[in-house]
């Protein structure tokens, strides 16, 4: 039985990030990759949507220069044939201030030929924002939703 | 080959929450269940985490008091034998307010014996937060993670 795409897309992403060895990576994108990852891309540029290889690789490389990964643990994973499904804790670094973030994710991804044609990830965005800010921000409490 | 059980799972949770009818919900409850949506709390007290099938029935009538089910489109769906994981757009209408809300979703569940053994939900909870202020949190560009 092979391997999953999942688990060499995933080692080749963290390697990416923490090593900035993006070889491996780009490699295991499909030619016409798409890509995004939900949440405010005017105070973080490294989140949206990319399309093609060449400009995942590069929007990796964007997120390496800002976030190392210290651990992740997989919470739930789906597997198919060619798609994955996880919920994850990502325990990360900020290279700038060196401060810990811990952020809830979840990823929908699909593979074709070991490589991957597209991923959806969805973060809890207000807590990211909170621990970015290092403060929390101040809100009413909404007795129903505005 | 009989209907797997997020169909119906769903079907009553959203008779549950737009009509304010809970038996069928109540029913596909298993009496343990473990229930958790993502979000901060302190602002939106029907998110969190809940224990057990009458916490659960609670928690769901206060989400029924805040928003009507306008639409929902599965983006990605994956379905296991007694599992299944989902990337879902949400066009929900705030009651207070009448103003419409649009919430992206994830959500892992797990089914056993047809009943919802356990399901953890997360959204683009700074979007969210946006739309129930009715206007945007002006925040600084991060070149970094904080």
């Amino acid at each position: 039985m092979t391997e999953h795409s999942l688990w060499r897309f995933s080692r080749a992403l963290h390697r990416a990030i923490n090593e900035r060895q993006y070889e491996d990576l780009a490699t295991l994108l499909d030619d016409d990759v798409d890509w995004a990852i939900y949440g405010p891309i005017d105070m973080f540029p490294f989140l949206g949507a990319r399309r093609g290889r060449e400009a995942v690789i590069e929007v990796v490389k964007q997120i390496a220069e800002n976030v190392r990964v210290h651990r992740f643990d997989r919470e739930t994973i789906m597997l198919g044939v060619d798609s994955a499904s996880s919920m994850m804790r990502y325990s990360l670094t900020s290279l700038e201030s060196n401060k810990p973030i811990s952020l809830r994710i979840a990823h929908f991804a699909q593979f074709r030929n070991g490589k991957l044609r597209s991923i959806r990830v969805l973060l809890d965005t207000f807590d990211l924002v909170e621990q970015a800010l290092g403060r929390p921000i101040h809100l009413p409490k909404m007795t129903s939703l505005g």
